[in-house]
């Protein structure tokens, strides 16, 4: 059995949140190292300010970062931190080394002071991987959510969702539930932008003139996807097994009963990179990083799914 | 304690959905009957349509509508039916032969078929009892949402939010959760219109230039709201407890989280009016009416629910 499971790559993130506590708790959980065997990628520095050590797991640690770093505050050191442990995981999963990849929280801001050109971690790994078209698929238990748009003011959303938009997500949605999931006949459902998906266009019209002809345009690649549904009903009837995924409209659409629904299982799925790469559905965290409070939970179930998708690429 | 039980007035709705059905499935249950004495105020045409009866409780017949009624489809008899069983039931309530009142769902086709002039029955109410301000609260179990905005389309709803409409819909909400649910000091948050309620200002400005001054304003009245909130919070934290009502800035960011969480116990609470009015939150559903399908828990929530708050009145 042991020769089978799967290497993970696990990084820190921002050394200055709670990236290295939930690293430290979850690699000692029993579940996690049944499933998989970890490898964390980490500033040694970071783990030192935590006051945290890594026994039986194999760690890696990122030479040649300053040592200057105050836990709980966005900082250039904290984001070449990230970044530099971010892209030694990389090179891991390129040279086949590591099954999957699953990454603690960054910081916007600290990437930002860092300078590296990218607002996080997703947007430097597709641009790494040369990958153009890249989703997020977040998931909480049984609920599953592709965001269409993401931060994106909601007096925007409407002219953002274009039917590329819809045909691409959905057609990565589509790879994933069939090949990561193993669904022979994916059950993906779009959302509505509008209340009751529009009425049939007595409340907003982007139903009748973008969501359905995408989803036509899909049934004539072969992807068959349901909807668009009322959205409030759509994460009601996934929750009783009808969808394994839904495509979100918008951030909230997706995020309210995810969050709502298991908090605690919230992952982050990147799709489209050549790779398996999960994230905990949180941030940093910086106003209780280093005090022991941080819930390890989203990080044991984000590198229990990598460990189990990995099997399935 | 017979005695005590609150007279509450009950309506069928919309005679070819299911109203008729959910009426008289709930007026038959054990705790509805325990926590009042239900007065159905309803078209016997329709009952008759529906193969119902109503034994043991008091029922107060709609004379004069015309027998002609097809299951499952609107229609201007419908719609007529649902207006004048309204129309009774508010002059019970107004005559203080009842203390509350319960509708079961209409269908706006009928109604706009009946030619009233109003799009449904809170419309209608409002209007007769010369209320200009009305809130529609939604509860589901332990979360309450009071919807903002109503059957907008999603890129017509930043515009909608002007500091008026929040502060209106917060003294509501106020009102009720002091008044009816007894709370000294009522823990009611205000939702964020976009993802991270704007980061801010980074994703949307309408929580500075908006929200924010709507709560101080609130706040000089005495009316103390906690937020913006990001929604995708608000809504799992108030499972823990931690908020009795949420300000929902548009349908979808309330009804997903209540339907999700328990769609069977879903109410429709209306605020402004002089007396308690529930509904349950669902529609006609014309294409289950007559088969012995309809659900009627939610219609049983809604009268248990009038019963109560009637008491505290």
């Amino acid at each position: 059995i042991t020769l089978n499971k799967p290497r993970i790559a696990i990084t820190a993130g921002d050394p200055a949140g709670i990236g290295p506590e939930i690293v430290a708790a979850a690699v000692r959980h029993p579940k996690v190292l049944a499933a998989c065997e970890p490898m964390v990628v980490a500033d040694t520095v970071a783990f030192a300010l935590h006051h945290q050590s890594l026994p039986n797991v194999e760690m890696l640690p990122v030479p040649g970062l300053k040592r200057k770093l105050t836990l709980g505050e966005p900082s250039k050191e904290a984001g070449r931190s990230a970044i530099e442990c971010l892209r030694i995981a990389l090179g891991l999963v390129q040279a086949r080394q590591v099954q999957a990849l699953v990454t603690a929280p960054v910081s916007k801001e600290s990437f930002h002071l860092a300078d590296y050109g990218f607002p996080g971690h997703t947007e430097w790994l597709a641009h790494e991987c040369r990958v153009t078209s890249v989703g997020m698929l977040m998931a909480a238990g049984s609920l599953r959510a592709l965001l269409l748009t993401r931060h994106l003011p909601i007096a925007d959303v409407a002219a953002a969702l274009r039917s590329e938009t819809i045909e691409e997500g959905a057609a990565l949605a589509h790879d994933f539930v069939k090949k990561i999931l193993g669904r022979e006949k994916p059950k993906i459902v779009l959302c509505g932008l509008n209340p009751h998906a529009g009425d049939n266009g007595l409340i907003g019209k982007e139903e009748l003139k973008v969501f359905r002809p995408a989803l036509r345009a899909l049934r004539r690649r072969g992807i068959s996807i349901k909807g668009p549904a009322p959205a409030d009903s759509v994460f009601r009837d996934m929750a009783k097994g009808r969808y394994e995924l839904a495509l979100a409209a918008y951030h909230d659409q997706g995020m309210i009963p995810l969050k709502l629904f298991a908090s605690d299982q919230l992952v982050n799925i990147t799709l489209g990179l050549p790779f398996i790469r999960t994230s905990p559905g949180h941030g940093t965290a910086y106003d209780i990083a280093g005090k022991g409070k941080a819930n390890p939970l989203p990080m044991i179930e984000a590198i229990l799914l990598a460990a189990d998708y990995a099997r399935r690429v």
